[in-house]
């Protein structure tokens, strides 16, 4: 729409009174209807993006509920503790330096380098928002994490690695695959690797992968929660203390999910040029499609697993339903917005037998993970990882991907083996990367016995040896008259002590 | 905004240096300017909707919090379950079929035919971000229902009634009363029912009645809970486990309420053209006024539900202040666009009065419904369509609905009677519908013995039985040192056992 | 945008064909574009608020939670009534009465008197939306105060000072300084106070302590609950039932304050004139800005007080870390808007202080708030507007309040005096304003016996005693079986019959 007016003037000629100044009448009008367009682009794509952080951020309270009803009752005041602190350590040290490790441009391809603490805010590359959609993404890795090494860890150690996680760690993965400077970026217009670049687009390898690989060296180091495996050897299901808790956390993560999946276009003001069905296409349609994928994956996983366990416990178990729900948007995540929603059915179903193989596997292993979460966020992750190279769509890799043309895309839908060579690229990478980082400094924290907590303190829980007392009180008549005789609570009677100091 | 740059050729005429040039240069910068402003429309809009789907979505979480508070902690696990399942089975089906049902275009008055499995997506009429807001609604038709049979249904009869409400029975509802074909919709613009059509803006009917209606068939035909009448006859109150979840679900629901009625405008960015106070009207304001109309009768029927309850029954009690509540939501949602705030007063207050007469009915007939299900969508449902054809306002009808002038408004606004004809048609039709292919489902069910579970089963609690164990363990010391000897959960002690196989 | 056509004609002069017809056809384009812009701007910022709307009711929900988990569990359907009746009574009373007080235009300096009950809306100053998200904030007030005078106040003085506090008390205080007509307004362009105004952008000072210090007459009046101060007068900690309802509640609350603070600029889509960095900037950004403000402040002040509660008690403990959080987002959220980011890190720091030092004074003093809202809204509120007038931004200031130029800035910041001495008379000024309506309210409730329940009632809870039973029944056997020996929840053996009546 711009509008040089000396070039109108021409075409006006010398005839007309003052060919100049109604050239630039008429240019002065579009100037300004161009700069009105600029500024609605702008507040539109703010408001899409920060109601789309806000809706990731409502993760991490599903996160915590999620959590907190998955472990047992004495455990549950800790397990928040970490959930409330992933956001808000990470909160501080995203700030101070993770953005800028992830998105400080320019920079080489493997780590960046500005905007630490926000310097050089807002930019014109990046403004606020975008920033906190950013933070908002670096404590749901975080929060993956601490699942998988629920109720044996101590507080100082969990301090340690999540500070590590979202500061360094995990920004310099999203630096790899979605700084437009990172090496394996898929928004690249030259160099891309295997000429196509990953495409992980809300983050199954990202997000989920590092978390699920990070919490799997935790666990796998610190061992199992005692009990969960018998002295023959056979799995005990240590049972999480509320399901109520389980089904809030797993519905408010998937209402989180419409942020972390269509939310991660960032941008919904965008028309696309080719225009196949009329006036109505652009980046608004691509979101929507994200949406419906996003939605059916986790739909069939739920299914699939429901008639799975069916099968395999007999049971209909909600919160193992809840976990297939979770390991099929944990899948769909990469791909959400490449493929057609019929792939994303095929995507979900897929998604629940991963997990309850991981699930089989882990138990043969004697690997104990409280909320599965290396399991559904590692395996699921990485089948996202891969299932996005076998089923990517020409069409949207060509519409959401616009830097170059004739990109490759699903294996399955013809389009080359070169995407699923880039992928392959990429969980190896991240496993190794994570592995590289996070296994030596959990085996330090190990060796230098800050990582598990003691036999005692495990036995006796958490909250009560750690976090001041325990996390529920439902009969508290005792308090005043003294006749709570017959036990409710158990703990509550250590608690008036323990409670004093606290407000002291 | 359309540029013919031939006519402004002639208007500059012969004489200047070159008209079709200039005009086709400023023509050009017209035409940019248009497509932007239509990419504009698009972006807010789907914004918009999106956004508003992801609230009714919450609705979903919202049920499940509230049908888990109101039931026993016994059944806490089999309505989660189905609590989930109605959004994942939902997803499927109405992804499958219910969506061509409902909306596939063109089609016939009474069924649509297009678009199963969201074939040619997205179209002129379609996008994607419509489908999601239309699942989310199909969803919440199907949640209502599952609450009337609660605490004595048997699993796989839930799985078959949600399965056909959700992808053919309230999909045809929805088409004859908001799709643009439907026999008895309001936005046609020839042969409207009464010359009126029925104004049933955001479903009170639609959605309410057709879930409460369902619900009623159920319940009736499955009976009352055990011990819910006892040996006298009396009635007694089987209360439910958790206010705490109770008020939590509450505010949920009336949080994406927000997204149910303004949402149901699915456009803001429409400018109104009787710009009666200024520029700043359009359909944003009506848009507010919606939400507006909702809260107050939502407020009302609170307050009138207080004191009313005060009055019966001795009580200040917040879970039945909840109830009418939801029963004021319920009822405004068909006339949220189109009356005046003072009229949702009394919407609301009337919805509380019938809600405590139904109740009172419901006794009375010894008809039980844990979650007052039927009473207060069905009920208060009912109220919403009939108390629209009285009260919607001359003004507001001809904005929202413009498809035909000198509408019909309500009665006692004087509109006259027509307007009141079609919704009296349409509390019938749906009663008879719904009746028609429900009742028969759950008395075949009823009578195959796949309907209510056995009376054993009944007392122990379904989730012992069917769900694997107890939703709760607060008490878990015992699992290790054994020597949890005075109770807490009693029914812990079967654990081990069964969620071992669980994980297996 | 404005095409005055004759101007253009005359610029095309009486040689061309039709100069009148060709400068009609253009400027009626350019009319018609600018129209498309107003529209969009109306649709875009009322988007914007609207979503925020909904965020801030979220907090209401928040709050409920927060509560119910923060008080004994005897005390629980009595405090979420409260938090449910702020919302229903003050929807009511906000649109009746609280609406026309606080925004009612013209008026004088001291109150509003237009727009009673929606009067004369939507108006050229406010459309439905702005009603909406003030009604939020009312509501949010009476919130806070509830939990002051948690566990031993009569039902119906909590409605009787509610309505008051939602209908009058606050009402004056937000046009004191949030309407354009009030005498300590910021956004006047004359008169303004010390020539500068109050900047108390989202109301540390207009909300929380509003809602703080009426809390603090409440509690002082009523005094501490049974049992807080021991024989020796010892601080016993009366620890609330569920720390898991905390932190969803405290979750909740972070995920509403994006509409409290980013809300209140009401409307995104508008361009500032000094673009000092590119095209990029507008209130979009500014809104970014406030969104990563208010999260580094919560942030900071939860770790503050992680460490600070560590030292001090020997805990890690969540929910002190909680409020912690919470007070560090009351604190920011007079400056959120107009400080820069390493600034709230300082805002934060310091609030965790002002909470641990406001514990520590009210247990000296005997004075026992269950919820600690006086401290932390009072306290930290009154932390948040002292920061303001040291922290302000010349840069933000002068963009966020444009109406007057070169306007003292914060005096850190070297903006000189004048915006502490307004900002310490607004500390002044609302503590006496809401001692002096507030403080007699509780006093003559007080005298009148309508204020505090009964020592039987008080340690019986008020849940049996007021509210039909118990909020719990984790132990239903009993119910059936007659087989509840040993107790569960105790107060359950007198349900049955409180209950019968209760759905009578």
């Amino acid at each position: 729409m711009a509008c040089p007016a000396d070039e109108l003037a021409q075409l006006f000629g010398s005839t007309i009174t003052n060919s100049t100044g109604a050239a630039a009448f008429i240019c002065d009008r579009f100037t300004a209807a161009s700069d009105n367009f600029s500024a609605t682009q702008y507040a539109v794509d703010n408001t899409y993006l920060l109601f789309s952080a806000y809706l990731v951020f409502a993760m991490q309270l599903g996160f915590a509920m999620l959590c907190a009803g998955s472990v047992r009752a004495k455990n549950t005041m800790n397990i928040m503790l970490t959930n409330v602190l992933d956001a808000a350590a990470g909160g501080l040290f995203y700030y101070m330096f993770g953005f800028a490790f992830a998105f400080g441009t320019p920079s080489n391809g493997f780590i960046g380098r500005h905007n630490f603490a926000l310097k050089s805010f807002p930019s014109l590359n990046f403004d606020y928002s975008y920033f906190l959609y950013q933070w908002a993404f670096a404590i749901a890795a975080a929060g993956i994490t601490s699942g998988s090494i629920a109720e044996r860890t101590q507080f100082v150690a969990y301090l340690i690695y999540s500070s590590f996680l979202t500061g360094f760690v995990y920004p310099v993965v999203s630096h790899w695959f979605w700084s437009a400077d990172g090496w394996a970026s898929a928004a690249k217009s030259t160099d891309l690797l295997f000429g196509s670049g990953v495409i992980d687009f809300a983050g199954s390898g990202v997000v989920h992968m590092v978390g699920g690989i990070a919490g799997l060296w935790g666990a796998l180091i610190e061992g199992p929660r005692i009990g969960r495996f018998g002295g023959s050897g056979r799995a005990v299901a240590l049972r999480g203390h509320s399901a109520s808790l389980v089904v809030l956390g797993t519905f408010l993560l998937w209402f989180g999910w419409y942020g972390f999946n269509p939310g991660s276009f960032a941008k919904i003001l965008v028309p696309y040029p080719t225009n196949a069905g009329g006036a109505y296409y652009g980046q608004w349609s691509a979101i929507g499609r994200t949406a419906v994928t996003t939605t059916l994956s986790g739909c069939t996983a739920a299914l699939t697993t429901l008639f799975g366990k069916r099968v395999l416990s007999g049971h209909w178990n909600v919160t193992d339903v809840c976990n297939g729900l979770l390991g099929g948007l944990a899948a769909i995540t990469a791909s959400c917005s490449v493929v057609e929603p019929w792939a994303a059915v095929i995507c979900g179903f897929v998604a629940s037998l991963v997990l309850m193989g991981c699930n089989k596997l882990a138990e043969k292993f004697k690997f104990d993970d409280p909320l599965e979460a290396a399991q559904l966020h590692g395996g699921c992750g990485m089948w996202g990882v891969i299932f996005t190279a076998l089923f990517a769509s020409e069409k949207y890799v060509a519409e959401v991907y616009p830097s170059v043309a004739n990109r490759p895309y699903g294996l399955f839908m013809g389009g080359g083996g070169r995407l699923l060579a880039a992928h392959l690229v990429q969980v190896v990478v991240i496993v190794g990367w994570v592995s590289a980082t996070m296994g030596p400094l959990f085996f330090i924290l190990h060796k230098l016995k800050l990582l598990r907590i003691s036999a005692e303190d495990e036995l006796a829980g958490m909250d009560l040896t750690r976090h001041g007392g325990f996390a529920y009180a439902y009969h508290d008549q005792g308090e005043e008259d003294g006749s709570d005789q017959n036990g409710g609570i158990r703990l509550s009677r250590v608690e008036p002590t323990a409670t004093t100091r606290q407000i002291v």
